[in-house]
């Protein structure tokens, strides 16, 4: 049914059903001096895209809650609409409800709801010794293109546009997370609060350890290109790349990478460890440490 | 599955899914001043649950989006959350995920999923000539207990505590919603904006107009006894008594009753007239006017 009711409401054929939630507050999770409206209507519908994707579920319908206030352009609220409405149109997502109200600051809440097959969904907590840890695509590209607009550090007319794209227009991995998912892979997680962070959430939910081979990490170019020293430790910690993390065993990486419409990387392998315990290996196989410079300086801005 | 994966997942056999989220702001919603955690907590949750109890359905798995100023007392957050626990048992509803954020302002959003059975759904959009207007227990407490904090008028510890929790603590209908659907009702309504505001709405979707009979309005005796010539007004334009507006035919509403299991009271009826357009009459079948002074004094805060 259309908008218009106390609640939105559809038919569902599927048994499994999806829901996640998210809420952006303006100064804390974004600015307007840096975001545009459209940008920020992309990136806050793609983040919870992107948790639909982890689980290897289809995206259906969203419920856009937004706080306002009262001295806001009509002209930025159909921005911020068109934004999301992009990414809609890209996934086959249905925007039917949700509601507008007054607020000091922009707040902006969404839920996305979706629905997935019995025995195709992937958790945080499935994770097993002996499997390989993969990404999808490059890394780093979100935490560069946020330095960017924080410091106003100025690169070349191409790399800043695909700097900044890459933090306030990620794409989420819904198609990939799907594919993972029929292809039996059964762990994986979203790289929403950075690498490092992300598979410690998913080693600790399964209860194992992880090594992770710094070398084989996927750097986004254009991050060597710009930040070079600083590209690693940016990949590692710097957050929002919205890629998936995932582990399989060596036969099922090869089948899933035949049909992935994106690149994909074995960085790591999971181990029988302190659950949460994660050792970086360098080229050499000598055991790396995290600088703690880089780490909290790209801290993720959010918990 | 438990808290701590990308969504929330469960499986589901009904075909009819239903979804509805708010947002509450501080300072526009609610004040910290009078209201404590655990109102707002159950209040929030209470919102939502009416929403899917004006569609008849069944609510099922709740997402809590918090935005919280970093000096929130952790005490704060678990009264919050005990609010929202104590309605969750009532209703058999699970918060299955949600996140937490920095805000310089409380913003609690919540979505509410839940199911419904085919045929079995009310909606704002079929009410039909002829039909008898109805509304479920009795009206304007909620107004007045707002009032009451706002004004910081004294009243006896019962009437004081009674009109407090009518604001703070309201009963959503959720059971009633149910056995309406089940009964054959088709259209329905929750009273957050007020009782004419909402039958406007409802009115608009379904094309017809409504009479009113002002002197059969259910006003809550307190309200009577603690405000007089307003008590009315409150009934008409309080908002936020989250009771439940139908329209049924009188052999629907007659079957309606035996099972309710609380009062019904037919207030007016629905009339083919221009969408919308609501005429009150008083006692004697003379036409009233809605008192602009009340309608705009006691205006619901939210749209």
């Amino acid at each position: 049914m259309g908008i218009g009711d106390d609640a939105a409401c559809w038919h569902s054929d599927a048994s499994i059903q999806l829901a996640t939630s998210d809420a952006l507050i303006q100064d804390v999770h974004f600015t307007l001096n840096t975001t545009t409206w459209r940008e920020l209507g992309w990136k806050a519908l793609a983040a919870n895209l992107s948790d639909i994707a982890a689980m290897g579920g289809l995206p259906q319908y969203a419920l856009v809650s937004l706080g306002l206030p009262g001295d806001t352009e009509v002209e930025s609220i159909t921005e911020l609409y068109q934004g999301m409405v992009e990414l809609t149109h890209l996934f086959d997502v249905a925007i039917v409800g949700g509601d507008v109200v007054a607020a000091p600051i922009v707040v902006l809440s969404l839920a996305l709801v979706g629905t997935a097959q019995t025995g195709h969904i992937m958790t945080r907590s499935a994770a097993a010794p002996g499997e390989r840890i993969v990404v999808t695509g490059f890394l780093g590209a979100s935490g560069a293109g946020l330095v960017m607009l924080q410091s106003g550090l100025e690169f070349d007319k191409e790399t800043a546009t695909s700097l900044r794209e890459a933090h306030l227009k990620p794409n989420p991995r819904v198609v990939e997370g799907q594919t993972l998912a029929r292809h039996g892979v059964r762990a994986a997680i979203d790289l929403s609060d950075g690498l490092v962070s992300d598979l410690v959430q998913l080693c600790k939910a399964s209860g194992v350890g992880a090594r992770l081979f710094v070398d084989q990490i996927p750097v986004h170019p254009l991050v060597y290109h710009s930040f070079g020293d600083d590209a690693t430790n940016l990949a590692l910690s710097g957050g929002e790349d919205y890629e998936l993390l995932f582990t399989a065993s060596t036969e099922v990486i090869s089948q899933v990478r035949e049909s992935m419409p994106c690149p994909i990387t074995v960085i790591g392998e999971i181990v029988e460890e302190e659950p949460g315990r994660m050792r970086l290996f360098d080229k050499h196989g000598n055991e790396a440490t995290l600088e703690k410079k880089g780490w909290e300086h790209f801290a993720p801005r959010k918990r």
